[in-house]
């Protein structure tokens, strides 16, 4: 499998495969899985908690192996989210990219990292 | 878009042109973006926070549509922390999948949801 | 140590201790320090991940020696954060909790668990 | 209330109360607060998010108010987890920091920040 050539959907269809063959559903309630990402999430800061953001760009390679398992994690359940909740995850995704796009449009945010509010408080 | 028809490459390259076209790269660094994501994972956990697991398998509607926005968001960060690190995500899920088969036989595991080690520990 | 002879400061001190004593003021930065209480409330959450807020509440005994060692470390770094911050967390605890006293009225919100905005949408 | 005359029980205490007033406590379980606690953490990073760790140390006056607040609300849950588990928390707390000093010696971790597991494997 790789980008190119693997959809949202045949992802989605491994992960409700593996919970249904483990009878897990029960316990992949949208509560649970929003704990298990956050958990994830925390595992993958983990690897990153004491570098300074400029040593985090350059990883030694045996580091990154073990941080895409952590991302891999975070998407898995991402996944099984998207199959609890029956939400189709491209087109969920593309439509929060279009509201990115025109919260922040690049001629007025270009190089800035500010929240979205402050360009309202600051017009 | 939707998940029939999207690959993980269409969605990783529309989240590369989002953060060039704002010369947001600078920001988007493995640690800044591993916050990101933790960030969004507890914005997703607010819906959840009061709720028992069985309420949160009954979500009102418009709950929904502001729970898949914040589920779009995670996405959204791991798409550009694959970016980042120049991961394949399908073939990083891939492979952490084909492990968990593997550290979670369903003969073994089926209708229990015990971490892996506890199965080590109690053979 | 108990919690009726502790104060805060107490606490506050022997920490600072600890970090001094490693030369490690340099890594108790206010960013690294939120990322490690994140880190530390994800491994707290990892133990109540599959269980329903029922079970939450009748733990095993050698579960409960492991949770409470979690919850030493989010209060440790949260300690640390207000050396850092020479912040006084008496008073900043306490200042919230009067605030906190303002916008939940016990007769308004008694038995119900709705974010405060709810309260102010729905007079 | 300061630090220096504020005893952890009168925290207890005060939140114990503010939690039985409201009739709280059937939120206030176990697995709710860890939710908490790792949200209220989110909400702390979020100030540091987008910063240097360097940035993080030079904040501006408006922020900090902001930020001690967010600890303030860890702190805040971290003392109803404390009540509903029943756990000292002063106690619980020293027995860690005295876990951490064995575990990190100063004389051997001094100006580094590696995991203790580095100094097992690196001995």
């Amino acid at each position: 499998m790789n980008d190119r050539d693997t959809t949202l959907q045949q992802l989605k269809e491994r992960m409700a495969d593996f919970v249904r063959e483990r009878d897990w559903e029960q316990y992949h309630t949208p509560k649970n899985l929003s704990m298990s990402i956050a958990i994830e999430a925390a595992e993958l800061m983990e690897h990153f908690q004491w570098l300074t953001v400029e040593a985090s760009k350059r990883l030694p390679v045996e580091a990154l192996a073990d941080i895409g398992e952590e991302l891999a994690d975070i998407v898995i359940y991402s996944l099984s989210l998207a199959n609890t909740l029956q939400l189709d995850l491209a087109e969920t995704v593309s439509r929060k990219m279009d509201k990115n796009i025109r919260k922040y449009p690049s001629e007025k945010v270009r190089g800035k990292a500010h929240k979205y509010t402050w360009y309202q408080e600051n017009e």
